[in-house]
């Protein structure tokens, strides 16, 4: 339950406070070039960073390669990852929190397993997706030199305000990166900061959506029924900590289009066809169509906060809780090479799956 | 790649103009009892009526058991299903359209098969899901003997008209049907029809968004990573034909919230633990908690309108498109057993899966 | 649980007194051309035939291909198959037998599912083979246009008669035909047939050893580890009703060998490279080398026996058996398009899977 | 492809001089005590030992736990296990042999990826199984505990030389353990480490057979058709390198045996039913029937030889090929350790899907 991919399947282990995080990534063809630098890339960008939207906490999470490459060539055997935590003390039961805190996974794990880990948020904590990226890494280094394959995520809303004013068509992750809130809108991005600061002052927290397009796929990639992009793309995505929602192409605000301002017309586009318009987010009956894949993910606010809660513990009496220490008030930033990541993870399974046919 | 579901598992087979469609449903648990009237219900919901609002065919769809059943019980074996379809002559290649429908999956069928039924939408047609359906009908009647679990699905909005006054503790399906748009808003409702057969009197089509929600589920279902409750539910919505986006909770809305807000206090209910409010939409960490779990999907406006579409033909010559016959203006209100059957066959995987912990 | 391959992968379903037995066979290739005549033919050799070696009875088995084909060629989606049952009267629990057949699998059923079909041998009945065998059809069809792979099995003993004079390099399925016993090494197949017969006269049934090779496969089918490609093939065999082993290459045989007898010293062969001996059965670490794939499976004798037999009822009275009607006193003969169906399943996944890696 | 299992699920990495071996498993029960010392017992056991018979490498082989594990409970998430290497330097392609050795895996890899590990075996080497002794005696552990299944594996051959005294209702592991051969039959063991100790002398190697008896299981377990007991088994058991061939029960001298001595007539046993002879192994109709499964497993000799080979290189040009250094000329007795962990981890995750049923 702990895997995901059908061909391009990784499988991910560890916690918050046990010796390490990390991922088998089985399915990854051989003889492509790959180093630990290309993985340690993304890895870095998800890490919280020590600037002033971001935890101040600074975790090196530097990848170890356990196997699957030799000589900077993968074998075509499964690549083992390894990040080591820092902090492996878990906390011991008899000062364990009595109180499932409001939001998060401690009350649900309880009811699922009868135990949970002591400290932190266990496999729920953002610290599982380390084993993702490693993996996700490999994944857009495949796609890329193959296929060209380009995946951008950016912030396109933090709270209330978004932003408006982006080429999906040309953006780069240069562009994404060259503001703390990885918005390439900067007026917009400008307003994301203040209302992260302000949420960061007031002891709470806020949320937003992270955007992504891919651009360069093949038609031809995606299941006609179950395995449909979309359907893989929603399933990756609501995979991910927080997430409360996916919409691509139109989503929901085409939900209230008519058909005929809908419907995308086929063009002739260099030797082929392509659509004068993209609702469809670059895919028709769950199969790409060639023109650029986009689609938007809703993150709520963290549910770590510094302000008083009122609630309950495991017995039912109530009390009141306030979260020690400095949290991350929005994870939009951090989450856009996470986004990038399932979405890289869906389309080297799928790439892979399409070589069958052709 | 048919397939859907780790232990309940379905694989659906059949398009729109072969000998019939149908279903395989394995891991059913052995000696519940069931009837060809059980599923009857369920595939008379999703069936065209001959109502102002959809097409006015009228295809009986009746279902024939093959297999693992017997004497009114569940043996425990794979249960075959099958539907036959009436109209079994596909198309001739002489006759077959050169013109690809704009936002259909003709193209893309194409490009990843190099061959594509020659009439109708193939397995991303709408008849496809009567397999489902069937498969659904059984994990519902599982859910409700074992566990009590109730799925109750409505039209919430279509085109730019939401309905605003559901009760989603005590909605029934009987109030669901009680008005051909199947919603219990009968304000809104009349608004919706008004909208569906304007759109119908242009040569046109229009989209909304069906409702969800699941009541009296257990706590601990989901699993914590990739098989989130919330994932596989997004991944079984977004697998329907016509979707462009799923929403849970608070969705795309809580994105504009800020933690303080969004936060669902615990509180004591009944012997164990509940939540004050339901931003969750039922999921924390991936894992229902015993609330309600709601959902919104998104359906596009239907792709084949009775207004002429400038396009383009394979070879990429310009050409105009009007599409012959009577075509359903709005899929929503058939969607909702639908949508209620993925609900079911994710829930219904889920449960067995849990009963390995306990 | 009733499914088996990864990408080429079948559902059967079906026992022997519901409506039918069918199988849904997923990822087929497009645009193979495919009649249901080819399908017929391996269900006819795999019927219970009116001669004096096989059952009576005779069962028309005529296949009804229900999606997934047009006008003679395959769409790349899922093939639906089925086999009506002519005689569908379950029968009814007052008169079922309170006694579970020695080595037959009511009492195991019972056990397993709390309830087993009222007569026959439900899924474990060679009936479910039905459906195998359809989709084997497919799957050999395939192996054959695409590389020119041939799969040849046969009955290499019956009780303690072994052939011995089986040219595995240029065997065809014409040959094995030749005699009802399926041996092509005539003065073995006439001991066979005698003990048949005895065995029949004694009212009593006997077990034998079905050999089959598989040629021109490609080097490279088959995965190190789990899924080496003698691993699928044993999961393949065992998976079949009445079979207790499985060997490749020598077999058991070879474990009594040294190694330097043992080891295939490597030759030059047209462009490439062969082997001049093959004890290895055409597979080194688990991946094919390019020649011929051979194996044997034992199969046992048929439980079902006229004798009477002394055994207790459910709840543990003693009791005599004795079986009614006519049985089929060896499987083996009748095996022989099975083990071949079930070879080509497992090659068409291996073929497919390995064409992601070229 | 590197995982196995459906719910009990291990997905192993590494090969022999990559940076470490390992194993992620899925699927481990929640709230089950386990520490490092439970699976380094195992692991010690199939360590290369530094007696007559086994190689004199002396690799440590100490596990460390990665994840999955709190306070020596499990916590019910995967659990990461990692082996260091202690011989991490791949050779250089410059220097890597241009002859693929006889029977080994070096030509198949080379076909299959295109590329292969400079040197050892890569995931075909034994040092692949560290991973799953790891997961198997997590398996063990779990089976034992909830059920008491015990698992005993012996030598039960060497060459041709056959143990023949062994009383499968009350073998131990302390018993097997009890000589270097790890055969109980003292007398057979002596002519087994006779037979060894002459193949090294020849610089030589010698195959042999691995007998094993799983008792206590519950009946019910097991798929009635693909995932039969037996079919998962003998998956199971053609994984591991070196294996020909896998019987249960009567296997091959059943298929010579009549119906009327080869059926297992039912007994009152305690409360319930068993059978007073079993030929069956253990299993009826794919499903355990309560009684002892016993199987065969064939081992060739192993591959590497210290004798001259006469073979060609990878252009087809011939040469002679010599081992250097040490190796083990027999690999049966390390192996029972392996065969007991595939088929712990069989039964675990039979378990757990019966439970599902229940």
């Amino acid at each position: 339950m702990s895997s995901f991919g059908r061909i391009f399947r990784i499988s991910t282990f560890g916690e918050s406070h046990c010796a390490g995080v990390g991922v088998v990534v089985d399915g990854v063809p051989s003889r492509m070039s790959l180093s630990a630098a290309d993985i340690q890339t993304q890895l870095d960008r998800r890490r919280p960073g020590g600037n002033k939207l971001g935890t101040e906490r600074n975790e090196a999470d530097q990848v170890q390669i356990l196997s699957g490459i030799e000589n900077g060539l993968t074998l075509g055997t499964p690549i083992g990852m390894l990040v080591n935590n820092k902090d492996q003390r878990p906390g011991d039961y008899g000062s364990m929190s009595q109180v499932p805190r409001p939001s998060h996974a401690d009350y649900t794990y309880q009811q699922k397993y009868g135990i949970h880990a002591s400290s932190g948020g266990g496999r729920s904590s953002a610290r599982e997706t380390i084993g993702r990226v490693a993996a996700g890494a490999i994944a857009e280094n495949y796609l890329l030199e193959e296929y060209g394959i380009e995946i951008v995520a950016w912030v396109s809303s933090v709270g209330i305000h978004d932003s408006d004013n982006v080429d999906m068509e040309t953006l780069t992750r240069a562009q994404v990166d060259d503001n703390e809130i990885r918005c390439p809108d900067s007026r917009a991005a400008e307003k994301m900061t203040a209302e992260i600061v302000a949420a960061r002052e007031a002891k709470d927290s806020v949320g937003g959506v992270v955007s992504c397009v891919c651009r360069n796929l093949p038609a031809g990639l995606g299941e006609p029924v179950f395995d449909r992009l979309e359907a893989k793309l929603a399933h990756a995505m609501l995979s991910l900590p927080a997430t409360k929602g996916f919409e691509i192409g139109s989503g929901f605000s085409g939900a209230g289009m008519r058909g005929s301002s809908h419907n995308d017309p086929f063009v002739k586009k260099g030797e082929g066809l392509g659509t004068s318009t993209n609702n469809s987010g670059g895919v028709q009956g769950g199969i790409s169509n060639g023109e650029p894949v986009y689609f938007r993910v809703a993150f709520k606010p963290p549910a770590t906060i510094g302000q008083e809660q009122q609630t309950v513990d495991y017995s039912g009496k109530e009390t009141v809780l306030e979260a020690k220490g400095r949290h991350d008030p929005c994870v939009v930033p951090r989450a856009v090479p996470i986004v990038e990541t399932m979405a890289a993870l869906v389309l080297a399974d799928l790439v892979l799956i399409q070589k069958m046919r052709i």
